[in-house]
This record gives structure tokens, C-alpha cells and sequence, in this order.
């Protein structure tokens, strides 16, 4: 039967361990389209594997069914859920790696993933990604009704992830993601700054250095200098223009942004 | 519908961009199989993008779609183009990264990228790759005319791209990539060394080391010594024998690498 | 014909490589179902990669195909083999890949690749992954019968891979690999400790370091802490739980891990 698995890991692109959940649900369901999300989550960061799946898994088909194994209570008492969010299907331990699916959409349905029946006879204490969650994600492909996994769940786990502060003038973000240029993705959603003053009387701080004005796409600015923008993600970034803007501002995640629009009081290096 | 659609990227191979592509394309053509070429283009490199294009997509069955995203331009002027090379598909930013596709074979049909009806509903300013190239990929695997897509384009962008050099008994080149394994390979195309003389007395100079001789295959020199052959990609290579070359000579690209056949005049380390 | 052919090799995960034989098999048969198991096996390390096929390819379905190209001898006399090991089909050059699955199982056929109809029309000399094994395992793919490709072979190469050294009181293995968490995976089978003193007695020495024990999951020990534990595949390895014991250790492949239940005699810091 013919249906979507995506994976999410920390495992690595070349790990084993993601040739074997592969093969465990292909040896299950042969006719899977499985598809990498990433597998280069940081190690046991749940944080950004809970980002990844927001930002990821919503472009899919409806009904694709997202399996997530950053699992560093794995062999603990942690659930493992099965849970339907906005049409898309999840399989993951209980640890927050749903948090922020769930502050966006209120799940339809959360099931305890239980039932030993569904998965591998022989069960590791160590990787339930291969064991549990790959041959769940492979019998749901096959038209398992989820309810059969275990008994419902009311509520998930989730994890610390605060909005942006909002002042009189300005927001205060911080840094969530890196991407592979190098530009910095920060929390606070592009929405949180319609109907503040003019675009370019905007101040925007990050890394010690100041940058005026929100433009609309890089190729606004001139290749080298600073940027800020709303990103395909919907956040506001600092970019450099054809440059690498993590390397330059020597910024990364957790560290502050902040977007200000109040009278200028001093000036840092622009 | 099943049709191949390939993706060669300077996103890095984990992500989100990519899973967001791949998501869209899927949404559109669920049969569509999507095989990645390359996520590990050089941030902005169009270059090497290019000829990531030129290597690899000429294995694939005719008729595949390859969509190219190495993109400096989004969100600028720059043209989003379909062209049709060779019997392959190509749909990519016109910024040369079709360039050494082109030098080799006349495009049989080049369209812009124009009719929004084709695309997300929603296009970003940042990210054409998901908004713009992966649903016309995808709507072209599904049958779509491409015709359809815009008007058609006369001429594509080229990047610089010169030829190696030709002296009265040598040819300069220089080093256009680096393997996995180390191994530097040249933009000397190997049918340019036939009808030189004999093998074993070419010179081959590069990163201030000198070469006597080209062999055919790594296992004629010993294990650590230098050779220059002509590699699977139809180029002269310089290698190290069951080692690293590129670490060796501390050689990486765009360095020299010259052929030489006339009388010895002096002599470099070998 | 829907099949499953993987692919293992030291090309890196964006290596043209990679693409070109995925062109070559999907041009062969179009309906071919490509998995990576990895590109990431260290440049011509024959031990990773033996050790990388014996752990993913028995997940995948019966009767799959396994390319494995870690090649570090192509173009030379090397032989290239089909090989059916427990019900699976492996095409690899003979240079010991396949040794650890060998151990394991009695292969069921092996034939030499010598029949050149299946391979690709020109054949280079440094690119038998792309130019023979790809349209090889393709064609298998399609229903070619084995014995076509070539004459039997009564034994395959083999790479040395001692067992762990069993002493009175003691087992010394080493590190085989090391996973994205910095786990430390050895050599010693999980099954070589039962019947051996209680558990909490075992002390495990790896890289100056002592552990007390041997926990049946990470989640035992407080975070940070060292951990001995018989890992998902099977084996004895040393981990910091939350953390990354490669680095803490400052341990890697080729290391020694020593069991010991006898007598304390002296002690090391724990």
C-alpha cells in the first residue's frame, strides 16, 4: 500500500541505525515511499527535532505519517504516542518533539503506542525507533486503525519554548536555527511585526551589530552587507548577502535578537 | 504518475528546505520518484552546481526532471527557466547553472517560468525551490506541457567557464573538483591528452609536485605514490594511491594542474 | 519490477557518484526501489564497510539487493561477486565486504562477475560501482538469473576480524565503530557475557577509564555518567549517557574494551 513515512533522527545521515528502520518497514510494508526529513538533528536535541517536524512536515500530503526518534529516554519510562495533528500522522516518544505541532493545531487524536503486537518480536532497550516506531509507522501505512495501538492519551508532553517578549518598542527573540548559509532564523513569527512603524525605521539587533530596516529579500541589500528578513519559514532572519551571516556575527542558536522601533539613544557599529 | 524528479541543492543534506520540496513535489505527484543528486553544492556556488548538473544528470533515464536550486538571485530579477538538454528536463534559476549542459548540446526547447497557476498559491520572496521550482517540476511529471509554463527564451545565462590552455608542447588546466577520496580532478578533458606522445613521458605538475607519466588505473602505482590518470568523469585526476591527493599536496580547487611533453628542463620533486 | 537494490559505499552522501549509479539502475529498471544504507563508510575502509553491510541488510526484505562499493583495488585483478547470504543478494568486489556476513552465514551461491552483457556498454577503470555493479544488480532487479553473470567461486576473500581474547577472569575486544552519539560500539558480542558473574560485579575498562556493571539501558545511570550496556546491535558498548563517550574518553576505533570479573586489584579512576 502505497503511503508516506517520513523519518526525523539524530542518528546522522550515514548511520546504520537508519538503514535498519528503512529496512524494518519495507520488510512490513514493501510499497512505503519513505522519505529523510533530516537525519542530522543534534544529538538528543528535542528542541530542534520538535522545529524541524513544524517546519517539515506540514508541506507533505495529507495523511503522511511522520515517524521522530530524537529519543534520549529511550528504555525509560517515557511514552511512545501515535498522535493525528492536522491531517498529518506522528509517531514519537512523548517528550515534547510534538510541542510546538501542537501549540499551532490541537491534536484529533493521541494513542499510547502499547500494544506489543505491532512491533518487532524481540524489543531492544535501546533503539525503539527500529523496534517499536518503524513497524507501527509501517502497519499504519498498511491501514492499521491507530486506536488498536493502546489507550488514548489526553495529554502531551511538552517542552519549555517561550514566546518572544514584546516591550513598548521593540521584541525580543532569540536565535532558533541555522541554516546551511549560514543565515540566522530566529522565533519571532513575521506576523509579530505587521502594523509596526515604517519598515525602514525598524532596528534590528543581533550579535552586537545593528541593522535598519526589514527588506523584503536579499537581493535588496548589496552582496556582503547585512540583512534582515521574514525567511520561507515565516521568521525573521539575519542574513549577509551572499555571505554566511552565523560566521561573520559569530552567532548562534539561543542568542538574542531584538527588534526595536523606539527613539534611537546610542549607536553600535552598523 | 510515475517520473523521475531529481534535486541538486546547496541546502545541505538535512535540511528542512529539502524535506519542504520534497513534501510540495509529493502533494502534487505522489507517484513522483524523487531521487536527491546533490545537497552538498557549496553554499551559492554556482559553478560547482553546474557542474554537479553536467556529471551526474546524464545517467538518468530520459525524460527525467531535474530541478537545480543553487539560487544567489531569489528573489531578484533573475529568471526562473524550464529547458530541455540533451532529453533531460531541467527546471532551474537562469544563472548559469545550466552552462556546461548547454556547451554540449543545444537546447532542444527553453521556456521562462512565468504563469503563476503553476506554483503555491502562496510564493515567498526567498525560497522559489519550494514555491516556484518544485510544484512546476512536479505539475511536468504529471503531463504538464511546458510550453505552458512562459514565453520561450532565446538565450540562457553562462557563467565563465575557460577552457584549459593550450601551449606548443602543454596544456594548463586546473583542478574544477575533489572527490571523497581526495582525488583532484582537472577540467582537462582526457580525449584533449590522445595523440600526444608516448604515455610515460607526459609531466604532469600540480600543487609543486611533478607526475611522469598518466596510468590507467590506480592499482599500476604502488599504494601512497602519486598518479594522474584519466578518471570516470573523462577528466585527467591527480590522485594518491590509496590516499588523499587534495590533503597530500594540499592542492583544493581552482589550483593549477599542468601537462607538459617537451624536453625536461628541470626537475621537481616527484 | 519493483525491487529493493541498496547501496553502500565511501563516495560521500553528496558525491555525483552516488547519483550517476542511482542513474544507471533507474535506467535500467525504472521501477527499481533505491535505499542508502550509507555513503559515509571511511575512504576504502573494507573493515567499515563489512561491518556496516553485516549490521543493516538483514532489516531489509528477503531477497533484496545490497551494492556495496568500497573499492579501494578497481581496475585491478580484484574479482567482482554475486553472492546470496542468507537470503539476501549481494554485489560487491571480492576483496573481504562480505566477510562478517560470511562468519554468520554460509553463502548459498557465489558467482564471479565476469559477463560483460550486463554491464554497461563502455566500462571505465576506476568506476565499476557506476559501470558493473549498478547495471549488474539492476538486471538482478529485473529477473536475471544469477548463474548468467558469471562461474561459480568456491571462496570469497576474507578480511582479519579476530574475535575478542576470552582470558580466565577476562574478555579484551575493541572499539568497532562509534555512532552519532558518541557510543562506543565493540567487538564483543553481547551473548560471549552470559552465564558470567553477576552483572554488578563485571567491571569494563575502556580508554582509562572503569565502569561498575553492566545496565540494561541508558536511562539506569544518571546523565552525564559512564554506562556499559549490550547495545541495539547486539554488542558491549561504553556510553555517557546524555552525553558523548568518544569524546569524553577521547576513545575511537581500534581501542580496547576489557570485561573482567575476577578479583579488584588496583583501581582506576571511575
Amino acid at each position: 500500500m502505497r503511503r508516506i513515512i517520513t523519518l526525523t533522527t539524530d542518528f546522522g545521515a550515514s548511520s546504520t541505525y537508519v538503514a535498519a528502520m528503512k529496512g524494518v518497514i519495507l520488510s512490513i510494508n514493501p510499497a512505503a515511499v519513505i522519505v529523510d526529513v533530516s537525519h542530522g538533528v543534534e544529538p538528543q536535541n528535542i528542541r530542534q527535532g520538535a522545529l524541524t517536524l513544524a517546519d517539515a512536515t506540514g508541506w507533505f500530503p495529507e495523511h503522511s505519517i511522520h515517524v521522530a526518534v530524537i529519543d534520549p529516554g529511550v528504555g525509560t519510562a517515557r511514552r511512545i504516542v501515535y498522535a493525528e495533528i492536522n491531517k498529518q500522522h506522528y509517531v514519537a516518544p512523548d517528550n515534547g518533539l510534538l510541542s510546538i505541532l501542537v501549540e499551532r493545531h490541537t491534536p484529533a487524536r493521541v494513542f499510547a503506542v502499547e500494544n506489543p503486537q505491532y512491533w518487532l518480536p524481540a524489543v531492544s532497550l535501546t533503539f525503539h525507533g527500529r523496534d517499536i516506531m518503524a513497524p507501527v509507522a509501517a502497519r499504519l501505512s498498511m491501514g492499521l486503525v491507530p486506536a488498536k495501538l493502546g489507550p488514548p492519551v489526553d495529554r502531551l508532553e511538552s517542552i519549555p519554548w517561550p514566546a518572544p517578549a514584546k516591550g513598548a518598542d521593540s521584541i525580543t527573540g532569540w536565535i532558533i536555527s541555522v541554516d546551511s548559509f549560514g543565515n540566522l532564523i530566529s522565533n519571532i513569527e513575521g506576523e509579530l511585526l505587521l502594523g509596526l512603524p515604517a519598515e525602514t525605521l525598524k532596528r534590528i539587533r543581533c550579535g552586537n551589530r545593528e541593522i535598519r530596516g526589514i527588506v523584503r529579500t536579499y537581493g535588496e541589500r548589496p552582496a556582503g552587507s547585512l540583512a534582515a528578513l521574514v525567511g520561507s519559514s515565516g521568521r525573521l532572519e539575519v542574513a549577509v548577502v551572499g555571505g554566511n551571516a552565523a560566521a561573520e556575527l559569530k552567532v548562534g542558536i539561543d542568542e538574542l535578537v531584538e527588534v526595536s522601533w523606539g527613539p534611537v539613544q546610542e549607536s553600535i557599529a552598523s
